[in-house]
């Protein structure tokens, strides 16, 4: 993807491994790397929420960049999530990534305080009007100030370094009118869905990609759906899409996010280290029944070998009780 | 359709157009019902939220259901609310409807009161148990109890009187999760959404078709995105549901519910009458001003002429505006 | 308490028991209401959310205000929820209420539906032009369309029939700045609170009264909390304050409400019979827990006798327990 | 106030005064520290929302602490905001914050990320066994994981660390629920409410002081709403509840919080400088506005004079405005 073009395909928010004294990993992580970019991942998106940008320090956050872009040696382009303290400090992080090389900058919208669109408008547009590198905007109204259709439509407008939005929410008809409303006026604008339980049917309304925590498990299937989407084959993408939905679900609402994601990572041959956030016993006993179903998910996409106790029909998995887990969740995180 | 086959196509939640003196208009009712049926829709949905069942006693609302029997004589299937003040009254409105030979009933979740999952079970199995008549659930998490995906599953395994779910949450992800757990137990199982603006992406991952309140005013669109989307045309059903999404939102953002539908329905040549739901001053003047856009709308569809004053760029319309108030209210329902 | 003075005190929001057959037992109705009356409580408030007036008909409804009317015999005044399907059915309930000699209506704002503060403003403009009877204005956010302080104040100015609020908000701040805004313009305008777990710090701020469920299963109580309250009696009020909020939360948290209420008056040794909410076999096992949880409440208030099993410390409840339900209900009725 | 009594008293969530660069104005904010403790304050909390610690580096965090704990010198107690990007950088703050002699700390639940009851359990808990210094735990449900009344239990019955809560949710019931919980096993534990809106009833329930926004711009109110309320003079401390309840909402919800009390502060002689987050035209037009409507305010107070413009009735304040805007910022803010 040439720096002119639209940012499109699916990139990973990757998790960062890390070592028993909690700091980065950084062999694991490059080893990460190199296999992502293998499977076909199109580009990188780290210090993602994914990628717990939150729970490392600013210093952190830059050196996970350095790693990455100097792993990935310009073989895919990079979306730094450059989200610092303030507007000044993320204004040097963008400077900084831009000195790396990276294709663009992913900036959360303004979090912890609720912002009015006003509020989101002004951060942006100052952070646009002084950064020497692309910006997407990165809504995700569950965890961050919302991004509402009028105000993703003035930024389009007022400031051409902001040439994308990712969207979180996974809901589509909002999706649809942000496409409706800057597409005419943005040509080069790119609309990235967050939302893998979507993505067959965010990209046939009109998405260029998504940036997907699924891809960092089993990136064979996100672009495998993606390339048969895209090719109009529905079929075959509808059913890729319901088997990637119990894995999404599974990793996404049956521990604290991202701990699923890292439970996943690790079935597939890699050692992501214990997370930051302190997990109490009965949440390390859920993880690892959690992984006793991911490897059985896993398993019947033919990713790893079925766990020592088997796995039986549906592969172990309980769809019953996932529902119920997922019901569970949504009805916490919306209250 | 047959009585054995899974309901599906675009069944309209009609209004109902009341006289002068706010009673129910049969003639204009019935006039409306073959309008709907000669332009194509492929089934009637009264009393449902549309149809304002709620503002109607129980007498009128058996009376709209013997009008619309009659009227349709068969032409199409009728799903016909059947939601009353307790289970008793809805099971007695369950045989009544079944005598008048509709295809189905349609009951809402319990509103008002928000009834845990085991509630809502408890309630439709009682119904489902004792109804001569196959019952479509009707979940609209925004208005009543939600229905989750075990409750769906559940009932869909111990009644067989349940048949169908009506879905306007407009949650794609949802939708897929209910039709993963149920349609390999009950491939009877219809499912139909009733969020007009995902229309295209709902038929795509697997709804046989839905109730939607624009098929009401636009039934020929409504009509031909089901078909061009059924036919895998998606580039053309894309750019219909693109179309359909500025109708959609107007009417129903733009003014208390459904009175953007009833401005509409005039412009197609209808006397919808005045609602039971008072107007204020403001309200009343900005239901002229909906008015005006939705003739423009409307007229770039080539169902009217242009209102007297022009409609210039955009039908009229700016999107701007319209975004800024479907952020409005989407913020004021959530909340 | 005079027609011409402000409505204030503690009105109880009765359940209506029910026979075998599901219908009205009015001979057991006429026994509670003499028994509230005895109990102290300063009015009634029959057809209210507790007394389920959406699950009755339309001529039940009428048929429970003739038969408390009747009974009560002028000793306390009825407040008589009189919202119907519409403004013309609701009308014509008030004119009926009025003609019963009851002292005010209560209406509780449009549901199901939301409707912006516009609509909910034209609602209650209409009833209250064509009301012959003094109106309360019933705010439950939780289940109906929510009026806003400028709302209140706006209906307070221009409709002098319209003479009190009952808010079941429970937010404080929310209160008072209702009666900052009306009570300058309307000395006679009356704010009554109905969430029971605030009773007194709400009279602090300046109520008048409540309605409040707990006071049909404990009317000594809630008697004495206000008394103790409005007589500047802190340190005691408080004490009930405490005593009371176990009693609410576990009625109105423990089951579907309002079974919690109505298991508990069995306990004050009435026959409220099963309501017409069916409940699954879950949820009796529950309200059989519950049941003997309430014993031992009101067992340690001295109105009952300990359950068979005793009630050990805490009087056999879990305050933990408790709190965990109260949570899980809050998390899910927020959602 | 000894280290080993209850933590009492109302606490100023301090504002950090900025010079024209951006950077903490050191001599304004220790000028400020010395106004505070001689209006009144009974402590300091800095780095708290309204000190925006999230929009500070780390190293600026640190700082602010040193120049408060330097200037206060011990003449009240500081309550230091330690919250960091992971527990390990949380712990290693509260070894700074307690070698510089501060009373406590004061740690919100994780943000952004919305953690399960056993995850915010799991972080407490970690830090609480690691901390030399009192514990102050936060829960602000409207922007962080909302801490639970079992988990406030559990961690009070489990870390001797752990002394305080201080609640900004504004929800009387749940104070009292903690309270009834925690009380009997932990009698040296405090309750401080953030929610200066119902500090009066707050106080009245049991609560043993409040950290308070308003106490940064009129302490002199809030230390007397504090002493009458103590005292027992309710009438007096509920018309100053009352007085203080217009300038709290102008404040709170004119402006993007904390814009609107760093408007107040300079009408009470400070130079607070521009916020670090940028602020668009409308904004600063409204936030011009804003600062006529506190002039006003505080000039009926007798803290300042009446703006050029004059007052007239209501201090200038239309009340009715500022409800319309407290309406719409609660329904943006719960969305």
């Amino acid at each position: 993807m040439a720096s002119s073009g639209r940012l499109s395909g699916i990139f990973t928010p990757n998790i960062v491994p890390l070592d028993s004294r909690g700091d980065i990993a950084e062999g694991e992580l490059r080893r990460y790397v190199d296999w992502l970019i293998d499977h076909g991942v199109h580009g990188l998106y780290p210090n993602g929420s994914t990628g717990e940008f939150l729970r490392f320090t600013p210093e952190e956050r830059r050196r996970i960049i350095e790693i990455i872009a100097d792993q990935t040696a310009g073989r895919v382009p990079i979306l730094a999530g450059a989200a610092e303290a303030n507007v000044r400090e993320t204004i040097s992080a963008c400077e900084y990534y831009y000195e790396l090389g990276t294709r663009a900058v992913a900036i959360v919208s303004p979090f912890y305080y609720r912002l009015t669109s006003e509020g989101v408008y002004a951060y942006f547009k100052e952070i646009a009007d002084n950064s020497p590198i692309d910006i997407t905007l990165y809504n995700i109204p569950l965890f961050a100030s919302p991004i509402d259709v009028p105000t993703v439509k003035r930024l389009a407008e007022e400031c051409p370094r902001v040439v994308a939005i990712k969207d979180s929410s996974g809901d589509l008809p909002h999706m649809m009118r942000m496409i409706a409303e800057v597409r005419p006026l943005r040509p080069d604008f790119s609309f990235l869905t967050g939302w893998d339980a979507a993505l067959m049917p965010m990209l046939l309304i009109g998405c260029d990609g998504g940036t997907n925590a699924t891809s960092g498990v089993v990136p064979e299937i996100t672009r495998r759906l993606y390339e048969l989407t895209m090719a109009g084959k529905i079929d075959e993408a509808r059913d890729l899409q319901y088997r990637l939905l119990p894995l999404f679900d599974s990793m996404l609402y049956s521990a604290e996010f991202p701990e699923g994601f890292r439970a996943a990572l690790k079935l597939r041959g890699f050692e992501p280290g214990r997370g930051r956030q302190p997990q109490s016993a009965v949440q390390q006993e859920a993880l690892t029944r959690l992984a006793d179903q991911l490897q059985c998910l896993l398993a019947a996409e033919g990713f790893t070998k079925e766990p020592i106790g088997g796995c039986g029909v549906n592969g172990g998995v309980d769809p019953q009780q996932v529902a119920r887990i997922v019901q569970q969740v949504l009805s916490q995180l919306k209250s």
